[in-house]
Parts: C-alpha cells; structure tokens; sequence
C-alpha cells in the first residue's frame, strides 16, 4: 500500500483525506496545530511546522508520495526529497516559480502567456517613479495569502501603503470576469480539464460573492480561457492539480492572475458536480491511476461560509436547517473549532440546470447561514 | 458540536465517517481491532467489544446520539443509554425485533407483512416432525450475519444440517428476483426511499454476482415492493436507515425476507448514483437536517470485491488501474490490511445510461480485479 502525505491540515487537507478512504492508500498529514480540520482523518498525524527545512523533510522521508494543500511550505526540504526518489505533487520546481509573485509572473511573459503587465519593485521608494503606471496591484513577491500582501496603489496618495521589499506592481485591468479552470496533469502528461468557473465578486465588499460553473462566456473567450489555462500547466512541467485563475477584460482579452499549484477553493463544487472531484482526481494522479471523469452531473454554485464580523470565539454554524430542506443543497463544514471574521469555515454547494436558481439559492444561502460564536 | 458515536469499525462505519466530515459532528468509533477500517477516521477511537454491555454503555455514555453498523450489538446497554437520554439509530425496540430472526418472523406476520411461510424449532430433533415443510432455510434465531447460521434442508438426509437451538425453518420461495429497498426514517416520521435494487445472484456458487439499480421490474411489482418495504419501516416505529430485503416469485408475489436496520451493502452505489448517498442520509437524520434528496443521477451497478479463494495474508489489489480507465468507474478499498477467501475487502460502482453497460462492465470487473496476498 503506497504512503502518502499532505503538507497542511486545512480544509483542503481534509477533503482530500475524505477521498483518499476510496483507495489503498496509508496517509499522513503533517500541521502545527493537531485539531486541526484534518489531523482526525489520516493514518498518521504528525505536529510539525511544514515551512520548517528539518520538519518537512523527516516528515517526508520514506514516503513514496507528498502533496501539499498551502503553498507555505518548505521547498528546499521538498526539493532534497525528491532528490530521494519520493514523488512531489506538484514538483518543487514548478512550487518555486509560483510561490514568488516576481517568478511568476515572469514565467508567464518568459512564456507568452497573457498576463496583466508588471513592473518588479525592490523598495517602496521605487514606487515614486512608477506613478505613471498607476492604477496598479502591488504584491509582495513572498508570503502573501488570501488577500494579505496585496494593496491597490491608484495614486500618489497610495504610494505609503506599497511593500518595502520585493514585490510586483502589476497595471489595474478593467476585469469584466475573474474566472477559475482546474486542470488535472498526470505523472506522463495526461490532463483533465474541469468546466471553467465563474467567481462573482462583491465590488462593493471586494469579497467573493459565489462561485458557478459552468462560466457564462461567449464560446470564443471560453476556446481563449482553455487554451491559456492549459498552456501554464504545460509549460510548468509538473504533475498535479493546477487552479489557474484569469481576468477577462472589457474587450473580452484574457490574461491570468495567478495559478494555485494545489486542489483550490474553486474547485470544491467538483465533490458533488463532477464525476470525479479535484480531490479524488489528485489521489487518481498521485496513485498512479488513470485520471478520472470531469464530466460535469449538473451546473453548480458554491458559497463560502466565513466567520461572521463581530464574532470571536467556539463556532456556532446558524441556518444549516433550513437550507437543507432545498434540493440538491450540500454542506462541507471544516471543523474548525474557533471562528473569527471572515475565517474560511466552510462551504455550501447547490446544484441546478438552472442558472437563476443557481444565483437565486446562492444568494438565499448567503443571507440565511451564519457562522457566529457560542457556548456550544 | 454533536457528538454522535458508532458501533463497530468495519467498511460500513469507514464510509459513514467519510460522510460525517461534510457536517458539524464529533465522532467515535468502537471495534476490538485499532487498525479496523473505520479506527483512523473518527475523531475519538475506542477499542473495546461491541458485545460486552460495560464497553458499549461506557462508550456511549455522554454522546448525544449513537448508531449501529452490525446488529451484533449488546442491545441491553443501547436500552439504558436511551433510557438516559441517548437517541440511538435504530431504536433498541426495533433493533431487538430484528437481531432475533424469530421475532423478525413474527413481527412480520403480526403486522400483516408478506413473508415466506414459517415454522419455530427449538431443538434439531423437532425438525422430523417437519419435513412435509421441507424444501425450507433452517436460520438461527441469534448470532447469524452473511450467510452464516443459514442451512437449507431439502430432504430428511438433509436435516442433521440443522441447528440445535432456537431457529426459525422457513419455507423455500420459487425465486425469481431478489430486491433490496432502502429507506431512511427522520425522528419525526419522515420517510426518504431510494430506488430499488436488483441483487442478482450467481445461482451456481450462491453468491451475489452484482447489484443493479434501479430494479428492472413490471410498475405493479415495484408498487408492492415499495408498500410492503414502506410498512415495514412504518411499523418497526424507529428513525433511521433500513434495508428491507425481499423476493419476488415466479408469479410476482412479493415476501419480505429480512430487514437490516442500518446502512447497508445494497445501498454502496448510493455514494456516486444518489444526490443523498445513505451514509450522507444518515447523518442527516441523526443531526436532526431534512432529509436528503434520493433522486438517482444515473443508473448503477456495484460488484463486491472479495478475497480471492486460496490467498491469505497482506492484501494486493490486481486490476485496479485496468478498470479504472472506463468511465464513471468508481473504487471503494475497504483498507482491511489481511484479506483472506471470501472476505469483503472493498465494493467498485458503475454507473452508466445502459443497463446492458453496467452488467458488461460489472462482469468484465469481476474477471480483472483480484484481492490476492502479497508482500507489498
């Protein structure tokens, strides 16, 4: 029976474990917090500090597999692992490429591949010869995640706000849609690709609203989308899961944004849309099996449960009830013990032929479940 | 949190915790054996004997519910802990109806439920008395499961076959199909029924071939399976999963053979074929959510994998990759590390459009996996 591990006990983690019991397979999870949602559902839990060179690799040595579910990890520890013979998902130099916002991006160009233009900055004194090129995203190269690192310089006004280390100012597109592809590559090559992905965001809040899938896109922006999403898996040369995230412009261009080397956010909808989900695919990939469907059963939506603003302490998930009663509404609570505002705490999938309903119940959703603290 | 506690670890408890990971829920599990399939999937493991009343009463002590996935139960602590304040999934009362194949019997007849004609027997020596009644099946009141504690006594050469205790001598049935019907029953009445299930039987060698679901019967026959299989659950007054088995014979009567009170085998293709998967269902109702949607999303079929005859020891799986090319097939390994003849070491669904698709494929199934020992 192959061993396996995961870097990370997040959701991620934790989905994917749901889906490694189809197979025969040992597991192993490694986090620094041992209730995390993960740790109850592997073989073997290990405590540990999965950016730390000595914890990863110990952790990995003897495995005949690793992935990762967070991007933080330590690469170094995974590049002498491979060195080993353990197989890494995704390869550590694909990893490297994609966790600095500066390589990245010049992969993309080094590449051809359409991506928002940039400059690099080394110091926030730069950014005052670079008003010119504003409305602009600065980005540090290193360490960002879900919205941290990032701040919108739009004037000199902005300037104080930029990063005093290395980081990418990239040129504000007019975004008419942020869009997701998932694409599954295997150890020879093979690839799967799920139906894009819609993320609708609040403008107002700038908070991902819902996510649907099928994306609504005329058949000639989807053929751009496809293609370019296929073309950064290929030219990253690495097996894996891949979420490949992309702006559509007002004149229907099409650049990416960033690519998650990993199952993503964007993908959770695939447990019960798809025939074969991202997870269950990346243990397909990882096992050396052939990869699965990514037929879609039914257009879906989903909504991301996050910590209610004002609320700090044991979880208390409001609204589950009644939101059950809808047909072909599924709930994926984390387990995580604590909420605080906007924690990730789980996720709610609909599925519908309808896109109405889709939006309708996504948004029923939304205003119907909370996540808020209590005593119990 | 609910904190809601399993009885027995085996494949049926491992799929149950896969399910419960979508919900907010805090799990136990039982078994005498740590390394059973359901140890690493829960978040509190208790070994101890699901028998013995002081294990099973100190286990579920202090949980707010518990279920079952064996009825070899000790019934009497399921009775104290309801009595003080545990839900138990199925109610002890149902559960006791059950476990003894002689109350089962006449609970049935009771209730004016259509069963195969029968007798009572003590002792061995009372069946000479009997054999006008033969061809018939000699079943043990207590202590059968999967085949055993089943004899069938066709003639008097027959009848030192038979058991010297308590055991219920039913009269043989002219079989034409055998048909599973699961349905799950809310706390407060509700009732959910899938589809039924054709469970097709190899006549030479007596075991099951494959399942197939939806049933392929006449609308009257399926009317009466429903209505014979919805009193069933209706009169055993307990909220939970029931699989209700019966026969159709050569001129279309229906009989209730046996009823499981649990999740159950016919009801694995659930997982990939149903909205609602039981296992999903089951946690539903125990957590006191609506019940799901048991509306099919394709047809299916699944084959059980056993240990292949003449192999003991460290389980290898064979053919796993070849079948796992066709389209929408779907592996569940059981993580039993020992496999020996006969045992169920894990289930593969089919699901397809066509029925003669899925009785190809589940044959060709059949003839290319293999749970054979090796050292691997």
């Amino acid at each position: 029976m192959k061993r396996i591990g995961i870097l990370g006990g997040g959701q991620l983690g934790r989905m994917l474990l749901q889906a490694a019991a189809n197979y025969p397979v040992e597991t192993f999870a490694m986090e620094n917090d041992e209730s995390c949602p993960a740790a109850h559902l592997c073989h073997h839990f290990t405590k540990g500090n999965i950016s730390d060179f000595n914890d990863v690799f110990n952790f990995g040595k003897g495995l005949d597999a690793i992935t990762i579910e967070i991007e933080g990890v330590n690469v170094e520890a995974l590049e002498k692992l491979e060195a080993e013979g353990v197989r890494v998902y995704p390869k550590p130099a694909a990893l490297k490429i994609i966790k600095n916002k500066i390589l990245q991006k010049q992969f993309y160009r080094d590449n051809e591949i359409p991506t928002s233009e940039f400059l690099i900055t080394g110091k926030k004194a730069e950014l005052h010869q670079q008003v010119d090129f504003l409305p602009a995203a600065h980005k540090l190269a290193m360490g960002g995640y879900d919205g941290r690192g990032v701040e919108i310089l739009r004037s000199t006004d902005d300037l104080e706000k930029g990063f005093d280390e290395p980081a990418v100012l990239e040129k504000l597109v007019s975004i008419k849609k942020e869009i997701s592809v998932i694409i599954a590559v295997a150890d020879n090559g093979d690839t799967a690709m799920y139906p894009s992905v819609d993320m609708v965001f609040d403008n107002r809040l700038n908070v991902l609203e819902y996510q649907i899938s099928p994306a609504e896109l005329p058949e000639k922006v989807l053929w751009k989308v496809e293609a370019i999403a296929l073309k950064v898996v290929k030219e990253l040369k690495s097996p894996g899961i891949f979420a490949v995230e992309l702006f559509v412009d007002l004149n229907d261009n099409v650049f990416v944004n960033e690519t998650a080397p990993r199952v993503h956010n964007s993908g959770h909808h695939t447990i019960e849309s798809n025939y074969s989900s991202q997870f269950d695919m990346l243990w397909r990939l990882m096992l050396g099996y052939p990869l699965g469907s990514t037929e879609p059963i039914l257009p879906a939506a989903i909504v991301n449960l996050l910590g209610e603003p004002g609320f700090t302490g044991e979880a208390v998930y409001e609204g589950l009830h009644e939101i059950l009663q809808i047909e072909n509404v599924f709930v994926h609570i984390y387990g995580k013990k604590q909420t605080k505002p906007g924690r990730k705490m789980g996720h709610i999938t609909i599925l519908s032929r309808e896109k109405q309903e889709l939006i309708h119940q996504a948004n029923r959703i939304k205003q119907t479940v909370k996540v808020v603290a209590g005593t119990n």
